[in-house]
């Protein structure tokens, strides 16, 4: 088992990544104080690992289980008080702990349920996906979607704990394994070359679900982005690069409708456009944006924009983005591989350049 | 104009108080950060006092409105929704400020969507009532109510300032005056025994509105609250006093339905129960008692359960205050005048005697 802190102060908590975790009661019994637990977990992610988890509670007065529809299109206000309506209806109170059991979506909802019950309770993230062990249960950002943008309501409020089971990796969908690793390799760009030039070399083994190679993969990108996060927990400057394609990315979502593209592949043509404006603006090489798409091209990610999506619904999008600030737009742009930065003088005929050089229309 | 500072470390404000503080714009453009405004309001208050607000604040490049309906029956998840809505169609961004003009329902609503829109923008409180100038714009505490229990969803959440303007308590109906009273009447009982004799002297005074007995009773309010709440600003502990008769008058106020009773009126009754459970236990005489119902008398407010109102419908619903720990009722009591304290220990028996003794059927 590997296992790290992620820095937050009184607000720290740890890391357990490996195989097997999911049962093994001592660990999830450290970490929940009262004696009520509700388990929120979906449709999908039920039927596999939902007794597993169970077994590994402690004793308590009372346990609970929410089932939430599956997919970002559930990733709702409404959802979220189907939460509160179960915590209410079964008198949890104050001591209660919430357990997401899950990907990124019941991460997000159950995350931000717990910052809002009863004005926080204690939570737990047993992330299920690539995505959520690397990315969305790591650092506490809780929210749902609106209408009008994604993740626009929400809360900072971080797990007492994340439980990363290895395992759980395997029954993964191809494509959600492969928008997991769009995450890893977002590590990579900005601010770990190392890990990049490991995912060169080992993007065969991630794919063929070596054991080794995924807790490897979890465990540095958790580091990485533990490190950002422990210097800027509310995002008030460095922590932004972790935004790292997700402008664009999030303009993708919108347009497409939450769902069809996962996050991750829309990351991933994000990124190859925040790169792609990087180099127009001169920050970095031709080399650097080709060996992006050659990565994220092995991975079987996408690499632009989806057929017919207009340059005009991009910019149209990005201007509610949360990164928009004063009516400027801050995008985070690479100065090298390894090397991110957020910019917020950024010319619009660069901009459209790059979208246009990416495909969109 | 007075000034107080609730000493919260980095999430420090003021309070100001005094005649006239709506139209002066130094005040509001002190706080105010960005260049965007959304202030929320209700359809009450709005004919009264917006365009007065709207004068005193600083120019701005993007200035909304948000009317709400009136009452405690909208406090929900849903009327919060329509403050997300407005700011994501006008594209308020991480860097908008958030003003509630109004009472408490509209200072909670709108502290509790600053604290989730975008993870967090700034607000301030403009509390137009009594109640909301004594208690609830102070503190933090912001929410909603769901249909199975009182402010269950919510945040702990501080505004940048807090602007009582007393000027706004001359348009206040007689009821709702009596009703911020009653929470006046608190501050004596908890922790402040010579307010209390304050009051006993100068009760007149309060409800023929003069206006140097109403603004020294804000005061001394916010400071007895703010010193309270720079002790425990998240509720662990001595905090809870500030819930004495609450838990008694959140009972009340979900039988009748929100908005029947008025707050004030149900936390009136609320706390005759506590004192009556107290002098049960032996812990204050039927002097205290008496002085209080008293008082409230003095102030036309309530001194006993709503007509027809029955002990198992109280022991019911306070099953699942939020003051409910590990399945014991903790019930703020008092050990004299001037001195509250938290107990996890009362026998049901004298609590069913308390509320019999108050009315209850």
């Amino acid at each position: 088992m590997r296992r790290l802190n992620v820095e937050l102060g009184e607000r720290s908590y740890p890391i357990l990544i490996g195989p097997g975790l999911l049962g093994q009661s001592r660990h999830l019994a450290r970490y929940i104080r009262g004696r009520q637990v509700c388990v929120v977990t979906n449709e999908t992610v039920s039927p596999l690992y939902l007794a597993r988890l169970l077994d590994g509670l402690p004793e308590c007065d009372l346990i609970d289980t929410v089932e939430l529809p599956d997919g970002e299109a559930f990733k709702t206000l409404e959802t979220v008080n189907r939460i509160f309506d179960r915590l209410l209806e079964r008198r949890h109170n104050r001591t209660t702990t919430l357990v997401a059991l899950g990907g990124g979506v019941v991460g997000d909802m159950t995350g931000f349920a717990a910052a809002c019950y009863q004005r926080g309770v204690d939570f737990i993230q047993v992330p299920t996906t690539l995505l959520s062990q690397v990315d969305s249960s790591v650092g506490g950002k809780t929210g749902v979607n609106h209408p009008l943008g994604k993740n626009m309501i929400g809360a900072f409020y971080q797990p007492r704990l994340v439980l990363a089971d290895t395992d759980t990796l395997a029954s993964l969908p191809e494509r959600e394994l492969a928008a997991g690793i769009a995450e890893v390799i977002k590590y990579g760009m900005i601010c770990d070359a190392g890990f990049f030039e490991w995912l060169e070399d080992n993007m065969g083994r991630l794919l063929d679900r070596d054991a080794d190679a995924l807790a490897y993969a979890v465990e540095r990108s958790c580091q990485d982005k533990a490190a950002v996060v422990a210097e800027d927990e509310r995002e008030s400057g460095r922590r932004a690069i972790l935004n790292f394609g997700h402008t664009f990315g999030h303009a993708i979502e919108t347009v497409q409708g939450y769902g069809n593209w996962l996050h991750g592949e829309a990351v991933a043509a994000g990124m190859v456009m925040a790169a792609e404006l990087s180099r127009l603006r001169g920050d970095i090489g031709a080399d650097v944006v080709e060996r992006l798409r050659a990565l994220l091209g092995l991975a079987g990610l996408p690499q632009a924009a989806p057929d017919g999506m207009t340059v005009q619904q991009f910019l149209e999008v990005m201007a509610v983005d949360k990164k928009v600030l004063d009516g400027r737009l801050r995008l985070v742009l690479l100065c090298g591989l390894g090397d991110a930065t957020v910019c917020a003088d950024t010319p619009r005929e660069l901009l459209v350049r790059a979208l246009e050089n990416c495909g969109a229309v």
